[in-house]
């Protein structure tokens, strides 16, 4: 770009994850820093359409966010100003709207920090003369153009504080104690969070269960004298053809966001094995909380290298972990497919070697 | 009584509580320094039943015990040795069998660590010729006899740390999110929790709720500008007559163990609210992890209590605490009626107070 | 009083504690639901002496603070308004200043929330025609009147963390770990962190400690097979009379911020027992922190409470918890004798029932 | 190698970091799998060195330590058999003892768990025939063959944490709280930690120190409103010289463990800025605790890595991470240069771009 870049725009888009704040407070502090001035808009691309929803950052606005979860902009993955509902049934195209807004605020760049679906719609900006950089957002880490995603951590965390917390209450009594946690998609959460806690099986979207190989092991822990079980279930995990069908009465299907994977295990393993079975569902806990250290220092890195980006002006680009550096990739490696679990790779081996049972 | 004690046994009963190990350490430890001899039996009264479960306790046994949840004897509160399960439908009293078994071994006096049930259990030892001490615990709090029980802090500590991890990721999303924590009968760990945690909406069993009340609360906080709110859910929280009837259709009635007061409220809710409604289900979570210090703390001075009432024979007694003193009271007062949260009394003043709505 | 209450002002005196802000929080909402209006002074009395630094506190003005330590009035115990330092060397007493102040803002009554300083600073405003209400605030639960006081329960959970780190460092290798913790009269953080944390000698400032008492315990640890020891200081602890010549040579004394109980008896036990001694100073991590959920029940319940005792005129009275009620005292109980440890009460036999040494 | 490798002898050499019993659980789980058979030597070298110290490991050994800091088999960093200390002034080497031991245990590899100096020793025993594995083990980060090292993510957190607890109560007075951490030649730990919690100064022993900078900093923030600074000192940071002699006077130089950098640091500060001057010395914490997630999966990946190593025979390699895989790489490459911080990397780059000053 010939002329300097003097103003920038940031956005959270889609589901918040710890390690948002970081980014934008490291964001705006070397922002400004390099001579630019911070805008940043609310709730994701809705501060771009609605009026009066894009405000000034700077240095008090970021005082105190670092161990803060969520976003201090909001997050939002319902407005696609590409798709925008602006009545019971009718959609526009609102993006013109948002370049107006955004030329009239004199932004340079829109820098979007979000997953897959907010960097898609802020890739289709560029064409329409906004220059756009990214920060890579997914508490599944399951994007391939990154080694790591901030939030990740710390939700793994949150899942193995549970398991540790079932494992001595469940060594006290007979019981197969089943937690659901995230991933509707990709097993990564699951699959570390199971490994760090010991788990006895862990189920993933990416394998297809078996649930009498679960309850084959379950009998066989007994067997042994371990007279409990511990279960992590993906979101995500679902069972072999054959096995929906017969299950399908028992399900709780009116209620998908009780976490119905959960559920569903442990409604299937009763009968099969003799212990009681007790779910928990650790939903949002997961989201919340203040962001590991991992995250703070990764969305911090993530946070500088933007302004730095910004500053150079290299639009179209992405921030991203590749080893231990932070690099620029292309906007649209965000935009590839999911990075999921590899059924046959290292780390399934791993948790198959400490003898996990993945279901099949 | 008129001979010395010399030997005693110990046995943990009910659904274990963080806090167990801390007061079979402590008893061990103080009861050798007092020149007793100590058995544990293994899983509650299953271990005074079954032969080769009376296990001999020394220092050794007890050592680094005392940050871990759960119980090195493990509980179980299903052997009732007055009631005792011999066949699919066959119950026999079994008692004389135990009293013969704690004769065998020497054991001068029993002591039971345990809920109203196993205390019960107990109590009725001693017209047999069984001295009885007894250590109370319930994780609910809700034993008259008794200031505080172990167990409860720590798990009021894991609700409201669900609660603040849920504040952050509701901030950042217009969000109704429901937390289920224990407490069937009693509603000390929600209303604690709640109020530690700053919830919005907390539901008791012994307040019946008003769905709607609870609507419009979630209600008049979005107009205000707070666009998310927490509502904790006691297991055992009821609405009001008349809601139950029209709501049956969609409670996952099937599942009664998946938590459904959290899952019936948030059913209720959805349609009544603009918000999406999302549901956790912490679970047996609450049962597990390290005791809290405040847990720790009483459970060690139960223990030594405990032992010491053993070397002076004082059987027929509990311990307890009453303000900051651990006292001796009769074994018949952990037998009382439940002690219930008052929904005329300061800690549900204290919650209005502070604007929580209690749904009626 | 004759006059109806209408306006009250709060102030935060002393070192801050975990629990303050919860304090507030439900004195301003309690208080504004009476309809009282609430102004804060910053800096506890300094905002009474210094114009435009009384606030008025709403309910924005609270909202969040409830998970968070210090206080949002900020602390201070450096203004004695009836010995204020005005220069070098110059003290005036500015207390009919505070006064002016006050009634110039039209308070009917302040709210003093601190320790035994604080509170005696604000009995004296009463004969000068201000009346007072009292929250008391200790971090060493060194307070007579009342049976717990909030961040007490905060703090020796931190201890607790970190004797529990310890442990397991401790264990793999030959060591004795030597832990400072707050307590520069009281010894009550040192003594329930002791207890809670598992160590194996715990030095109050109650009980003036032998050093080859301790050496000795270590010695004997060893001998069993034990390889390691914690040993947690309280900062006021002191050898007994005669040790702290011989020794005087090898202390910190010039740097007594230091923790220079720590260091001292690391130093003392050195060439005593066979081990590396190593140190650790917790200082000020043990005020900070998010409040435990007792400690944020607690501080609710007080302000709750303290907010009522101003809409009911009972000036000249404390909030304090005796058992399981909160109840108003006499504003003078704050002032008595500190609640030290009884080197023959309970608590101290419970230590030593469970093996640990106390150093005489 | 020709023949096939049946059994293998581990060890944990030089300080203790959390993730070793995540190492030992999944060598021991994988190599059994693999039908190996695993011995234990505890102490590190110490227990190839005198006998009866060798312990057979199975699964039973390894139930339950995934959670646990430290190590099961006991860490030393004082036994070295090539200069094994017999006598008072006497060494001797006794690796031919060593060699002996190995043989008649028949053991066919030896796989070392350890930093740079137990690697450097284990390497020495492949040209006298052992074969040896290495998995890399170092608090401090600072080896350059691997991304990284369990058991930093989890020091970091608690340096983290801790200073997350100092914010808190900093804010509340007017205060400079130095707190200091582990890391005498490398400064990953302050640098990471000091990112994470939003410290305003960071110093390592990589950028001597200029002390009026420090104080210039901390004066500015002041006068900008904010009136507490956080300084997070690494344990070898030292001032640039010329300081060093003026101050050598007040120093603590007879209390080296008692954490000298964060001490001297404050010693230099006080009278330099306006403020109380506090310290906090975290000490052997760092090293406790139970491993972080990341620490376990790391470790976990680690421990099956060597033994499948082993099962191959590739002995004289080391396992590494390398961005997201886990690979073998030559022994030799642990004994490379330390990885230090670089003054002009991305991290001091990162740091100074959020304001942190690291006071040259």
């Amino acid at each position: 770009m010939s002329q300097p870049i003097r103003r920038i725009c940031v956005l959270t888009g889609g589901g918040d994850a710890p390690g948002l704040n970081p980014v934008l407070r490291a964001l705006v502090k070397t922002a400004l820093e390099l001579d630019l001035e911070v805008f940043g808009a609310e709730d994701g691309f809705q501060g771009l359409i609605e009026p009066g929803r894009m405000i000034r950052l700077d240095r008090k606005s970021v005082r105190g966010i670092l161990p803060k979860g969520g976003s201090i902009l909001g997050c939002s993955n319902k407005a696609n100003p590409f798709h925008y509902q602006t009545g019971p049934d009718t959609y526009e195209d609102v993006s013109a709207q948002v370049v107006h807004r955004l030329r009239d605020h004199d932004i340079d760049i829109l820098v979007v920090v979000g997953g897959d679906g907010t960097m898609s719609m802020g890739s289709r900006f560029e064409p329409l003369g906004i220059p756009v950089i990214g920060v890579p957002k997914t508490i599944d880490n399951d994007l391939g153009a990154t080694d790591w995603t901030f939030g990740f951590d710390t939700a793994v965390g949150t899942a193995t504080w549970a398991i540790d917390a079932l494992h001595s209450t469940a060594e006290a009594h007979d019981r197969v104690l089943v937690l659901e946690v995230m991933g509707r998609y990709a097993g990564w959460i699951a699959l570390h969070a199971g490994i760090a806690g010991g788990a006895d099986v862990i189920l993933i979207p990416e394998i297809e269960y078996d649930i009498e190989r679960i309850a084959k092991k379950i009998r066989q822990r007994s067997e042994r004298g371990a007279n409990f079980s511990i279960v992590v279930v993906g979101e995500g995990a679902k069972p072999i053809k054959g096995d929906t069908a017969t299950l399908s009465a028992g399900m709780p299907g009116h209620l998908p966001r009780l976490g119905g994977a959960g559920a569903r295990v442990a409604a299937e393993l009763e009968g099969r094995v003799p212990h009681d079975v007790r779910v928990t569902v650790l939903g949002h806990i997961q989201r919340g909380g203040s962001p590991s250290n991992f995250d703070r220092v990764l969305g911090t890195r993530f946070g500088v290298k933007a302004a730095q980006l910004c500053r150079a002006g290299q639009s179209g680009t992405m921030v991203a972990l590749r080893g231990t550096e932070v690099v620029a990739v292309s906007l649209e490696s965000a935009i590839d497919e999911p990075k999921l679990v590899d059924p046959e790779g290292e780390l399934v081996s791993v948790a198959r070697s400490v003898g996990i049972e993945l279901g099949a």
